[in-house]
């Protein structure tokens, strides 16, 4: 493949960028010549050696810090807790710091329009993890849109 | 730096991405845990080795072709330049196939608002072109918007 074009279907994955974005992104990085790229190589190579997401919930955390702070803090309510969509809903939330539980990322949500079902999400681990740490209160905080509400109420009938 | 920030900060300096979906984006490239991260690091690497903006027009080229195809084609009309203000602008004017003669990146447009002058485009290279290449007719293809126009008229002037 020409290598333009790669890197343009490579940018293309990106969430929210359509083919028109990637192509203006990919000429702007042509365009400046070695800094930008160079950059972002570096930043892509550090981001994939130093972080991972937590293997417990899910969390963008430091590769030496697996499970993440959250879930290793003993001051956190180990009872409550918050189910989330992304990572990035506990950054926000965390941002807002008034919830003291602990979290579970999804890894997404359900939707039959793209074919992602409960097995395409960390539904199964999220029930093992309500029996094995004695989780007594769990809090739904999926967005609030059409798929956000239905992968709530399914959540909500599986753990009545 | 944090290694996410530092890529964050990256993402950041693409255009038409501000820091939302920067985050968004940078998220995505954890979650999926080194695919994306790899394909979009390799083909970066594979873009500075190989492709760069060429020398003449500023058109995107294979580093071992520049001056790029469009320049060194003999059945192109010599005389008449067309000056367009990215690489992308001649990539869409090839498209619709009726331009013969060659081109003229300008690698941005005046924008007061900025601080972008003449020094910062290309203007200094186009007007040398003028005279060596004997040039005969110029084609003013900037955007139709504010700057984009201030600019032609900023060229008409000094071409005059």
């Amino acid at each position: 493949m020409d290598p333009l074009e790669r890197l343009i279907k490579a940018l293309g994955r990106l969430p929210g960028i359509g083919r028109r974005s990637a192509e203006r992104m990919a000429l702007k990085l042509v365009r400046d010549g070695g800094g930008m790229i160079r950059e972002l190589a570096a930043a892509l190579g550090e981001v994939e050696r130093q972080v991972c997401c937590c293997s417990k919930c899910g969390n963008v955390t430091a590769r030496q810090q697996d499970p993440c702070r959250i879930c290793t803090d003993p001051r956190r309510d180990t009872h409550v807790l918050c189910v989330v969509e992304d990572p990035g809903d506990i950054v926000l939330i965390e941002k807002a710091g008034s919830f003291q539980g602990r979290y579970h990322a999804l890894m997404g949500r359900l939707s039959p329009m793209k074919g992602e079902g409960p097995e395409n999400i960390r539904v199964a681990q999220l029930l093992e993890r309500i029996k094995a740490e004695g989780i007594t209160e769990v809090v739904l905080a999926m967005n609030s849109d059409v798929e956000g509400d239905s992968t709530a109420s399914y959540l909500h009938d599986l753990l009545k």
